[in-house]
């Protein structure tokens, strides 16, 4: 019997394609108040699975609307009762539940200041979506397993439709409807390497993930799944920040997952497998470079073809069947972490 | 002999009170032209180290000054030539050398687009300190250890200036001035505790530091000088992150350092220590409580009495020294970690 955790992997695919179906218009309908609203930048609040798609938001919103992105500190609107001032924002907040109480916090004070408040999550009843003006209803359903997948493969589809949105990219949409196969494609490749990959991490307590950019998002959320579901110290850096300091943990007993989806950073990620190479700490690719791909110890390819803002979905999806792979090598049961529920509510 | 990592952290309170008392007017008149300007939002932009000083900067300019904090992705404004739109806001890059080519570029960006910049390094004839229209210089010295430790210090005390000197409020630089005494206090504090708690998390090739609002910043630098210079996995976390997943990862094998300075945070400080002598995880305090301390394994005790936005200097001077006995307990070398160069330029 697959778990709660695999099954949901597999239901990606038909979930993006629910959402960019049915929630499109919702979509368009807050990508017209963002472009009235004329937001000085966009703070984004979120914890957990979420707080990694709005990392993925930071870039895509930056690099695509040329929105200064802030990721909030929730403790300042709850324990300190100083928010920063607001006005002149856009406030998200993501929250798979819309339930934790510091989330719904950072909104609800958006919206007493005037910002231009909107939430994501997947659940239209939830808290964060009351307090929000704004909705985006990620339709993903259920999610029962403690780790999210769907949840967060969705979040980024959500907030890659609001920046298509508020962009009004004809182009950039097409794009988006490519994404479901795309996912699909690559569950189905790596589901033959991934055991290999898995087998190499094992005897580990530890690794560290790279990404850097758009999967700068996969290399966080990679870690946080490996920990959930494997107990393992996973880190996640970007490689600009591994450098300055991180990188003199590397040696034998350090496996290096490297994110290097997409060809800007390839050169950085070549230099850093290198040094994987040079010290003998064992070397994992999530890629669709087939140079790293040969010069990793393992690889989990994701399908190829995609623009480089659009590969976390599928490197995501990679590091997700990793992560079961290496549940399954340490004999471990993914549905049933050890000091997890599927709700956390922090303050 | 002492290495040249240790005679660097005894330097503090000396380097700190030369800030104090020299570097005065030049942060009085960048917090009149900041007042002139009127922010609608602060961008800092930093790596290292100087990103987890810039860490402390987005709680103490989110209180204190109201100011919504955005830490730069600094790879749009580099890799993806697609800088995010500064337009009022204050772009501040912080950085020991001046050197790394991305953080130089935030701030050249923001100066191209009539931003408010600011520099904060230890080198005032540096790029980074040319790139800006104000510089604040740090006065520490040379710093020879490739680990920073005044340089780290003197960067949050810079920018502590800063803010208070934004906001002119006189009492609140009147707290400044004891910092340097704080910090040398709490060197003689903890010297006594700290090799017995680095006895206790030397076995382990992995740890986890958990901080909170003001202090997340001190977890993160003392989790970077522990890999810096004994190569340990040491990860650090936001109590709420660490409960929305990574706590999975809890078991004897993973020490816990605490960082608990000051009371609003001390009760989910307890609970997730409960939940370590649960497990039997061992369990280092870093803190001014002292139940928190007396509940621990170890406890390096910073010195009573400050106010909670003054204890991350202590904080982190105790961190030091932990990781310098860390160091020492695995017969390593804090001079030359493996790996690493003073400076680092990443793009």
């Amino acid at each position: 019997v697959a778990s709660l955790f695999e099954q949901e992997i597999q239901e990606q695919p038909g979930a993006l394609r629910r959402l960019l179906a049915e929630g499109e218009a919702e979509a368009e309908a807050i990508g017209q108040a963002v472009r009235r609203f004329a937001p000085r930048y966009l703070m984004l609040a979120a914890r957990g699975s979420s707080d990694n798609a709005a990392r993925y938001a930071q870039y895509l919103f930056g690099a695509e609307n040329r929105l200064a992105v802030a990721l909030a500190a929730p403790s300042l609107f709850t324990h300190y009762g100083a928010p920063p001032r607001l006005e002149g924002a856009l406030v998200v907040g993501v929250s798979q539940s819309g339930q934790s109480p510091d989330v719904v916090e950072v909104v609800r004070e958006g919206r007493r200041q005037g910002a231009l408040t909107v939430a994501v999550s997947n659940d239209r009843n939830s808290p964060l979506a009351q307090a929000a003006e704004h909705n985006l209803w990620l339709r993903a359903g259920a999610e029962q397993a403690v780790a999210a997948t769907k949840t967060y493969t969705t979040q980024l589809l959500g907030l890659a439709m609001l920046s298509v949105a508020v962009a009004a990219r004809e182009d950039r949409r097409r794009g988006l409807g490519a994404v479901p196969e795309q996912v699909e494609r690559t569950i189905a490749l790596v589901r033959a390497a991934a055991p290999g990959a898995a087998r190499l991490l094992a005897p580990h307590g530890r690794l560290a993930v790279l990404g850097r950019g758009y999967n700068l998002a996969t290399a966080f959320e990679a870690a946080l799944k490996v920990k959930e579901t494997s107990y393992v110290s996973a880190e996640p850096y970007s490689t600009a920040d591994f450098l300055h300091g991180p990188i003199a943990t590397l040696d034998r007993t350090l496996p290096l997952v490297l994110v290097a989806a997409s060809a800007p950073f390839a050169p950085e990620m070549r230099e850093l497998a290198a040094r994987a190479r040079a010290v003998g700490a064992p070397l994992v690719a999530i890629t669709d470079q087939a140079d790293l791909a040969h010069g990793a110890d393992a690889s989990l390819d994701i399908a190829p073809g995609a623009p480089e803002w659009l590969t976390p979905f599928s490197a995501a999806a990679a590091a997700q069947v990793l992560a079961l792979e290496l549940c399954r090598a340490r004999g471990l049961d993914p549905d049933a972490p050890r000091g997890l529920r599927k709700v956390t509510l922090t303050r």
